[in-house]
């Protein structure tokens, strides 16, 4: 059981061209502990090459000063509109790329799991996450939706990795 | 005018998760010269983040090899599979962010654009680009539809840095 009562740092990241935000939680066995979270903002005059920089350069650091041990992106599923899935492929390809090359494991989980990690079900709007968030870890701040979301998605993966570290054990 | 009589070594890029391609032109006047091309593949077996590391390393090391001035990147429109859509979006975004890192500036040009540049029309098909980059560029060697892409984006912006360059040569 050693394994599951190992503190793990864990990145969460809800990426977006304009604003990616990120969440840092700490989790040890059942518990969840708040680090930090903000955004990373690309200048929407820049052209798209300088703004995708931009998002690596700002992931790049938060990694850099808080170095997590393991990263979780979430999968946005798709709108119709075809633009702007693209446009949000290629940040969320900056996302999962920066935590990767850092060494750290990307998991990816879907809207909907994140909501029933947060919310006990799979549906519900943004303020109840971010309500959520706040039930969970207390002295967690947050600004904005992208930050809030981000930190469940640590959240989300942090249940998730407990439970496959405990079906281990189990199993062992 | 001695702007336009300098050579200027670009790179053109046709991004895809599965296989990027890449070609090398140089431009001298209205010149023409084939330098290379190829192709940087992903592992469709490894997750996500490792394929998005992958084609980030591959274009890194085609970038160091060859040491392009200039790159230029297909602005592909989009098709009805929203789930594509996503996956084409992120090997997009790190064929933008690796010549950006490396201080290249990054044009974009839509498949029609690139299609008039090189068979004069904007629509035709694939055979149609092979056959033309081979008459503008008759030592050019690719294997496969994506270099061959890549290669007709860079003549694309070839043609179109140059008309630039001559309408500021006309308005100086």
């Amino acid at each position: 059981m050693d394994g599951m009562r190992e503190t793990i740092r864990i990145v969460g990241i809800d990426p977006g061209l304009r604003r990616t935000g990120w969440g840092i939680v700490e989790s040890l066995g059942n518990s969840l502990r708040f680090v930090a979270s903000g955004t990373v903002k690309s200048d929407d005059k820049a052209d798209l090459a300088s703004r995708l920089c931009q998002l690596h350069d700002g992931l790049a650091d938060v990694l850099h000063r808080h170095m997590p041990h393991e990263a979780a992106v979430e999968h946005t599923f798709v709108n119709k509109d075809a633009s702007a899935t693209l446009k949000l492929g290629q940040a969320r390809g900056i996302a999962m790329l920066v935590p990767a090359r850092a060494g750290l494991r990307v998991a990816e989980y879907a809207p909907n799991a994140v909501k029933k990690a947060v919310i006990g079900v799979g549906h519900g709007d943004k303020q109840q996450i971010h309500m959520m968030v706040k039930v969970l870890m207390p002295k967690a701040t947050f600004q904005g939706d992208d930050a809030a979301d981000a930190l469940a998605i640590a959240i989300c993966h942090a249940h998730h990795r407990q439970s496959a570290a405990y079906r281990i054990a189990l199993a062992g």
